[in-house]
């Protein structure tokens, strides 16, 4: 199976999963869940679940297992953005190419979709039948709390509404970003190789550091096409970060610089990952899409 | 140990397993650690965690379980209370006799605080030292993902906020409380009893009817108070239902009617739990104290 092939299968796999753990507009209260399956339904370049399957199938995990862990990441990662779009926070109207959620909605919908999207991860993870074990659910909780709260991405946000119109050191805006979205890639690579065979400290070791180069990789790039690309091509506002004076990898090191760099996050990420060998294949691709996307 | 004694002694343990269970502002970022303290410490009747604890005494749970329980159904509790203060929903400036917290932060921050009170709540649950085996951490994740999520109190705050200026049915006013407040103490109640011995399912049935009883007469309570109650005794904005429209037990069936509702509710109580014979005398006696309450 090419790469392609094989993303193009996973992300049906994803979709159909979301489906089946997002509560249907069948059920009480209906607007909630309508607001909510619009939030995560159909869009997204599901950057997380992909990092989760790649994981999941180096460590034989079970396709329902990384089906929950998958889903699970995603709710968090779109929680995240129905509320990081809010007027109080980055007061966004476009997103995934579809109005916001609070556009789309209210504010006050837009706040309980979120929270409950969150609520909705943790569900997943622990549903009785989605093929992970009590001790793997326990462990799953774990590390996406960890990831999601505010040492991981609740906290880098802080610390990124904190820096607008500050003039960051190019420390703090790694480490701003190792929390606000290195966090949960982190977590999707740790999720997904937790949901098969125990992993070794050696093989967590390893997926630690790809998932780290990956994750600045993807930013560095969100970084250069914030400049580079057109909102249409995005499917959200680009040159955002600008407008709102926002510290990038562009506006400290420079468009050439960051290209640069992207490419040796590239390289480090699979050189981290070469002991897996073949079995590796899946993540190794994963890393070229991130630092050569184009949206 | 008389009730008064018992409740003193549980608060304090509550409270300095709050303190335990959340990060110190000598972490980063400090600021948002700062206010996840303000919202949670020093303040609040701690109703949940007292109710974790009756249910966990009476079925055998370690001290250090039933905090962990605790404190994940209170950060859970707050996290709802900072968002609902918040100018998109009932915008209001005081909670537990001190400024909300976007009042004291600002919104990005009370919205950011919410989200991570909702991590840490399953931090504390999968806590790898918390005195819970993996299989109750991933039963009570599951019990509280369920019972705060969209068909649980995020999905009662949604039906709240759409019954505004509308006349509720009492049948569609029980149901938005069963949701909002009913489901998160119908929790505190299972989560604590699963933290001890397994309960058997007679055990969890006449757990659920005391906690539904006791759930809705805390509701109704808070409506009487609403109107007979000033906003100094509460710690929180008198009057806000009336004034915001909002249906309440007083405003559908009056004072008197909603007096002897209360007073019932209180028997049906007592009369779910009277099997467990003087192993239920917290839960009995927590019972007669939400019916008594004045704030």
């Amino acid at each position: 199976m090419t790469f392609e092939q094989w993303m193009r299968a996973t992300l049906d796999h994803v979709e159909t999963a979301l489906e089946h753990y997002l509560p249907g507009t069948d059920i009480a209260p209906a607007r909630m869940h309508e607001a909510m399956r619009y939030a995560v339904l159909g869009g997204g370049k599901r950057v997380r679940p992909l990092l989760v399957h790649a994981a999941g199938e180096l460590m034989g995990a079970s396709t329902q297992a990384v089906e929950a862990a998958s889903c699970a990441l995603e709710m968090i990662h779109v929680y995240s953005l129905v509320h990081d779009d809010m007027p109080a926070m980055d007061d966004d109207v476009l997103r995934r190419g579809k109005p916001t959620v609070h556009i789309q909605y209210d504010e006050a919908t837009a706040l309980l979709v979120g929270d409950a999207l969150q609520s909705q991860a943790f569900i997943a993870l622990t549903a009785e039948d989605n093929g992970l074990s009590a001790a793997q659910q326990a462990a799953l909780v774990r590390e996406l709390g960890v990831a999601s709260g505010s040492v991981g991405m609740a906290g880098g946000q802080a610390i990124d509404l904190e820096s607008v119109g500050r003039k960051l050191s190019r420390p703090e805006l790694e480490t701003m970003h190792r929390k606000k979205t290195g966090a949960l890639l982190r977590a999707s690579v740790r999720m997904g190789a937790l949901a098969g065979t125990t992993p070794s400290e050696d093989d967590l070791a390893a997926l630690d550091k790809y998932a780290a180069a990956v994750g600045l990789a993807f930013q560095v790039v969100d970084d250069i096409l914030d400049v580079t690309a057109d909102s249409a091509t995005l499917g959200k506002t680009a040159g955002k970060d600008a407008q709102h004076d926002k510290p990038t990898y562009v506006s400290i090191i420079g468009l050439d610089a960051s290209r640069e760099l992207a490419a040796q996050l590239g390289r480090h990420a699979h050189a981290a990952i070469q002991n897996f060998g073949a079995r590796g294949q899946r993540l190794a691709e994963f890393a070229d899409l991130v630092v050569n996307r184009v949206n």
